[in-house]
């Protein structure tokens, strides 16, 4: 099944799965899911694998029976909806996103993703379409890494199952691991399906709140993710000398937090983009001995450099070093590089299942780049993958502040489904 | 008595008590008061009235009874080794310094000035000078505010004794009040004079090591000091607003760290002096958040800033406020100025006898700006005050790598003796 072979279907107005997407049933099903780690100031707190995590997983499954479909869970309790193709032999169409939240995080991020799976699914199903290839929503397990530290832990197991033993192994700050807790999700839902590892789906589509500013700024309801941008992190560490503030003159110091404030001014020339494209955080800053009299020893910072080009990650990412030699004197520095990640994009079947599903919809919509990692990035490793986003409120996210509008959540599960119609046949 | 009246006798070079400075006799005492908290490092750790602390003033007592001196302690455990003068009346004359130290400290930061004392007294008795005043070498309680933290205590309540009960509730971290030690020395230095508080001496003068480089790059012995530095110190709070660093664009941000970033910059052109007397130091610098993949939301930093001139203090000082208004944008911020102290000059008897003293020995010598805040500071405002300084390695202090030499140390202690004399009549 191609998507040219597919559109044909979703260009028959009447039976378009879109047209049967439910504002109030979508929105009503956020409340729901809301209420499990319900923070008294509106906000969720669903830490991967609590119990709140397991309950809304028995949600998910009460739900699909109730719609009729089938439900399953595997090895790292990542949990599966699936409505039957006629060809249940192909590898199916998956959509979703995860269920946990961070502390004291939104009601929408991950969750909507998830969410928007069933209601799509709901919705072909109402409009009585069959297709070729069966349609599955999965629930991602810990894809925020706030508890167990370990982020895209759910698909990371689904794309690398070699991985699940290292997976389990993974301890809280209170020693418990995610075996442990895995285990008591499968004893909390016992007697459903379990799901093995080693598949791979024909195509991933991930909906998300964009967790940025973008969409609501230019007034768009639904953003067609070109990609995911790579990332580039450091730990830098200057090294000077502690000296008694009052005694040390100036020209006798190596001021490690002096050095450190040339070297971040010079880091934002390296990074400075008239476009605004480059990502650049210096997040983790820590001053040592940190007293007010005392002139600072040591500082080690950090630097998330992110880019939609791998090219500019290289290039900028390697000037570093030699920024640091240039700025930091008469301190030392040491440059470590913590993490890479190559940019994707999206450009084959599901991203132009999306496109095509969202540009026959009268839907404000826009090309957008995730500037956020996501569950898709280990799909991408698979599969043929997409994302769908929508607006959040001012962008914010990982806050119990963390807002959407019915409206934009519905106009992304429209293209959503016809976007899946489009790819199972 | 007035210096010049004393100069006379100073000016007979075979009584002069400097002569009778003995440099093994000195060092000696270092050693042995070092063992009093020696650290593996060769620093010392004697926190203010801790057990090791009260050794140091029972050693003291021991050293004072045996060369036939008077020994006291008052209410603040302060420590007083008294040589009678003729006129035993009139105000005395004082030097000293600190018996604590900081933790992982060294061994010469204070109780150089208590040694100092004690061998000027000694070397003045085998001078066999008599004085007019009597002479006191003063051990001060908690100098250095590490454990109990207030500095300056036991000069403060000797000079303002109406604090005394406020200064006896402070509590070190595991509880412990000032009062309670100092009723523990109490207990164990029983039998000693009890000194009352509320007499102001004729003149006082310290003697200390620098705690800076300037002296050791000139290659003098002695600095004669002329006065201590003011000080304004302040906290800078920035607000911004957290923000994910994948998604959300630079220009949407209020990164709280940029904008400090750039407020430390502005902040050390402003503090810019090509002379280097200012002292402008960011010590404590603490980042909200404070995670990788986050923008800060919140910086809040501390200035110590020292100079000599008030005017300089107040011209400088009073520019922050502005200079974060035009430099912290879109974030906003707030300044608290938590202390203030004038700078103090040196130019009266103390100071003049120091200076003589000093120009009629043959040793390298310079006049010389205190950096650091001292004892001096508090009986500054009850009487002629002066310090004398002597180099230490590199500046080094408050480290466990302090260090002098006998020489420098004994340098110090010749122009103490003299200068005490010549005070003493």
């Amino acid at each position: 099944m191609t998507p040219t072979a597919t559109s044909g279907v979703a260009g028959q107005a009447k039976t378009r799965a879109s047209a049967f997407i439910d504002k109030a049933r979508l929105w009503d099903r956020h409340a729901a899911m809301a209420k499990l780690g319900g923070t008294p100031n509106g906000g969720v707190t669903r830490l991967a694998l609590s119990t709140e995590d397991i309950q809304a997983r028995e949600l998910l499954r009460d739900w699909a029976h109730a719609l009729g479909f089938e439900f399953a869970m595997d090895d790292i309790a990542n949990v599966y909806i699936r409505r039957h193709g006629r060809r249940d032999d192909l590898p199916p169409v998956m959509t979703g996103s995860h269920i946990d939240s961070q502390p004291k995080g939104g009601r929408f991020d991950g969750i909507y993703g998830v969410l928007a799976g069933v209601e799509a699914l709901q919705a072909i199903d109402e409009a009585d379409i069959q297709t070729e290839r069966s349609i599955e929503v999965i629930g991602w397990t810990n894809e925020e890494g706030a508890r167990f530290e370990h982020s895209l832990m759910g698909s990371k197991a689904f794309a690398f199952p070699d991985r699940l033993e290292s997976l389990r192994a993974i301890k809280d700050r209170a020693g418990i691991t995610v075996g442990e807790e895995v285990d008591r999700a499968w004893r909390t839902l016992s007697g459903v399906q379990r799901r093995p590892f080693g598949t791979s789906p024909y195509a991933y589509i991930e909906a998300h709140i964009e967790q940025g500013p973008i969409m609501e700024s230019k007034g768009k309801q639904v953003g067609i993710v070109t990609g995911i941008q790579g990332w580039r992190r450091f730990v830098v560490r200057i090294e000077g000398e502690s000296a008694h503030a009052g005694t040390c003159p100036q020209a006798n110091r190596k001021d490690a937090l002096m050095a450190a404030t040339r070297v971040v001014t010079a880091l934002s020339e390296l990074m400075a983009d008239p476009d605004d494209v480059v990502r650049f955080t210096v997040g983790r800053f820590n001053v040592l001995p940190n007293s007010l009299a005392v002139v600072p020893s040591t500082v080690e910072f950090t630097i998330d450099f992110r880019h939609p080009s791998e090219e500019v990650l290289t290039d900028r990412g390697d000037q570093i070093q030699g920024l640091l030699e240039r700025n930091a004197a008469p301190c030392t520095t040491t440059l470590t590089e913590i993490s890479r990640e190559k940019p994707i994009h999206f450009e084959d079947d599901a991203f132009l299942a999306v496109r095509d599903a969202a540009a026959a919809l009268p839907i404000p919509q826009m090309e957008i780049l995730s500037g956020a990692g996501h569950d898709a990035q280990n799909m991408h490793k698979l599969c043929s993958t997409s994302m769908i986003f929508v607006p959040c409120e001012r962008g914010i996210s990982h806050n119990e502040a963390e807002n959407a509008t019915p409206e934009d959540l519905a106009a992304g599960a429209q293209v959503l489904a016809d976007a899946l119609v489009r790819l199972a046949g």
